[in-house]
């Protein structure tokens, strides 16, 4: 089943249920930056993450420093965003 | 004990000795980009990592997408390259 980008309306919706996620300048991808107590906790987010992340075949560009822990979400399969984005990031703000 | 910024003597010799490893253009830091078969590696090889990293408290600035890792091992207290990178830089080769 092929992967659908989501519509400019759709994402606009999911993107209103998502405050902590920005929409990338070209319009194909939302960021976050999340801070956590130290590198323990920001490391053991990002290992959450990558279980859910293989689990779903559906994995995060993301950059790690210290306890700063910045994630970009896009869907190349899709040029753009999907559905499978949009469930990434709610199950990221869920754990962070 | 003060952590010791190296000697571009220093520097130069430990690069010597990592291939893998190119020194950024202002000095400051080292860099490599690793090739994984899948996130799983990729990720596993992150973690083995950052266990090393919070128990050596020296830790990287990194990116990851899918099977590709950049690591860029630098030192603030020394505002540059010490041994700490050096020896991290060691032991990424070691498992990479």
């Amino acid at each position: 089943m092929a992967i659908v980008r989501l519509t400019d309306a759709q994402r606009d919706a999911a993107l209103a249920e998502l405050p902590r996620w920005n929409l990338r300048a070209d319009g194909l991808a939302i960021e976050a930056e999340l801070k956590f107590g130290d590198f323990n906790e920001a490391f053991g987010f990002m290992t959450r993450v990558a279980i859910y992340a293989d689990k779903a075949d559906h994995h995060p560009e993301w950059f790690n420093v210290y306890s700063t822990v910045r994630v970009t979400l896009t869907t190349h399969d899709a040029d753009g965003l999907s559905e499978r984005d949009v469930a990434m990031a709610r199950f990221i703000d869920s754990i962070a």
